[in-house]
């Protein structure tokens, strides 16, 4: 359970022990918020940039409040009041915060591939916080790590994924993650955000909601993003409620320990209505908690921490 | 002078008791302000939210700096680049921040009633920092704290509150801690902005500046608010300067130990004169450091701690 | 090598010693951010506070991650966010972040001569980070401690600036440090941007960019910067780069040891080619690093420290 990365760019570079090692170490953390000194010193005197060039509140502040856990100093640098509105480019901007010796950057970009084009230059470690629609690392890793507190191994597990999925980043890593680690992947959603070309990924596609969600270990829903979506992909906020909404009615054909999944924000009576979304199989709070942790795991581990090393206090 | 509030919502809700151990606990933060080292461990690895979903600056950077003077980490979290933009509901964007281990939000709001409404279903600690014209309990507690500084006891102390008293917060928390300490208050402004309807809380309400002066041993001033008045209340500033401005000319018929305070930004030149604003007799800069004090005294009490374990030194 | 300045406003007020006990300092605290822990506990329990009234992300990272380093707590307030929309003066702003205890305020302003003003009725330490087109003084501190890291004393040395001089802060500041240390300056750049006016400073001031750049140890190009010219003052980027930008052939005819520097944000392609920008001569990454450390220098200085005391470890 060793950990040999300096960057997480995706999923994909990733195998298995390198996944379930992020868990291991993300539960060790997870023991730290529990706490009542939320605090220890693993990364003092480290220095890590969010460099967010496409707006987010709730990543942002999970990896700054991870970054702050480890006792690290951390910086926001975001996009709206930076230099690149005035011509610099995205290498010159990284190249002269890294100038700062910076440590760590947490990259989103609405471009795909930006974190790995950062990685190729710089000598700091490279944490992709989400780029256009390619991946979410951070967020595969702890939808696993939640399903896996559930339900153990995931191996042959049924999981199906539910919404836009061509658009969706978080897609793209989860199945990435849920194929290394054995899993079936059901995909379901609007034919023209759930192409047939996800089959050749090794996952089964279907515009049958019901029966995408009959036999599921885990329904995992994703946000309709209305602002990625300049052509209207399918005809309506209404008629995707109708058509593929979990809703009461069609969560009581769902197993009945299923876990009801969501990266959130939600929004309530679209993708999932309020009784499925507060019901008690829905992690969709635990999953907040335990991206904290796998924050601060990943954070550690490119540092070049080894989960053996975390110091049990500050 | 033992607190027993998880969360401080309003005045209304604390006794006489309770505002008196704020400022007991205050005074003691405020020697903390004095030292070289501005720093004490009370609150070490917790974990603090400034929620502000309606603007404000004074207000956040005194939290965040009581905050940080009491060890805490703080996370800024703003309306503006928020998920509240997509469509997510408070609540679910509060629990989704408790989710992150989160020990205390300070939560500042345009809707009366927000803080109340969050600390119904959270676990963790809500501090009001003002809520639409309702409640703004730290700034009475350092408005009060100021006034006992200089004259002690409040019982039968004229305190005179001058300006917009219908659209404000801190009329409404200053009022409920005032009676409380058994203070005598008198509103004066515009009709349209100081209903009578004040009279059932106990206060004297009258329209004739120079007599609501006259006999205080306090004068509190309220800035104009245009950005609240979207309807004008009362004809124009150079109007309300002529009658309610208190300038050299109505402060010469002050008593002469009158303290004028003002909770600021001040208008220079509207509802205060340059002369009296910077004379001796104006404590508008005490209310700021006190106003810090008192932060880190809520912060410490709603974390359930005793004024008799503040540590010396960091 | 004393330090007797409680503020730093411009390089006019320093004199040569002044100059070399920074860079002194800073050579100290460079170290710093070569370590593993780049923390020194040298400003616990200060508070330090970024008064940024004109939008800034680079400089205002640097001294928010100086502090930082210093251990120092460090707030930053904003003007778009602040009390200044609504009326409040500049003064009484900076009269209010005061009363919180701030120790140090690190002020950017578009209007010259705005830290000199706080500087007179603050109690607290005022630091210069630009102000209009009067001075940028931790810009030539640090770019006199790079030229003197790479050159040694700079008497009689050769110091090319060309660009924009008229509008520049940090050409003024330039001027004042190159003078104090004994370097011969050159400026250069279209006419309208470049007066005779200067020569009363001490400079040769050239129009011929080729005979400007010759003989130079040190070529200091200063970013176009088309927010700050309203009315064109000169034809067009493209003639710009044409006439005076510093491409591969005009760089073929410099000394082989010229140092090339800029201030940043770089636009490649105008006053500066790729070639040039990237080449083995350029320093302006190390430009950026030297930032941190003279930062770090100037508020440990104005702070009251002396560089015989700084902290081998946090």
């Amino acid at each position: 359970m060793s950990w040999k990365h300096r960057h997480l760019l995706d999923i994909k570079s990733l195998d298995k022990s390198d996944i379930l090692t992020v868990i291991e170490t993300a539960r060790q953390f997870k023991a730290v918020g529990e706490r009542s000194i939320k605090k220890v010193p693993s990364l003092r005197g480290k220095t890590i940039v969010n460099l967010f060039v496409e707006p987010s509140t709730r990543t942002r502040i999970s990896f700054e409040l991870a970054a702050k856990r480890l006792t690290a100093d951390i910086i926001n640098f975001t996009a709206s009041a930076s230099s690149l509105q005035k011509g610099e480019t995205l290498k010159d901007t990284a190249k002269t915060i890294e100038a700062l010796n910076a440590d760590i950057f947490i990259v989103r970009h609405n471009a795909c591939g930006a974190p790995h084009f950062l990685s190729r230059f710089l000598d700091a470690s490279v944490v992709n916080a989400g780029d256009g629609a390619h991946a979410h690392p951070t967020q595969a890793l702890l939808d696993v790590f939640t399903m896996i507190d559930h339900l153990g191994d995931l191996e042959g597990k049924q999981v199906t994924i539910l919404g836009d999925i061509l658009y969706s980043r978080v897609a793209r890593s989860n199945i990435w993650a849920l194929k290394k680690l054995g899993a079936e992947v059901t995909l379901c959603g609007p034919p023209t955000l759930v192409p047939r070309i996800f089959e050749q990924w090794g996952c089964k596609v279907t515009y049958d909601v019901d029966k995408a969600i009959q036999d599921a270990d885990i329904i995992n829903l994703l946000r309709i993003q209305h602002e990625r979506q300049r052509h209207a992909m399918f005809p309506g906020i209404g008629e995707y409620k109708t058509l593929f909404g979990l809703n009461k009615e069609r969560f009581r054909h769902t197993r009945p320990e299923v876990l009801i999944m969501h990266p959130g924000p939600i929004n309530r009576g679209v993708e999932i209505d309020s009784e499925v979304a507060d019901c008690e199989r829905s992690v969709i709070m635990e999953q907040v908690t335990n991206g904290l942790a796998v924050r601060m795991a990943v954070l550690f581990l490119v540092s070049g921490g080894q989960s053996s090393q975390i110091e049990s206090s500050d």
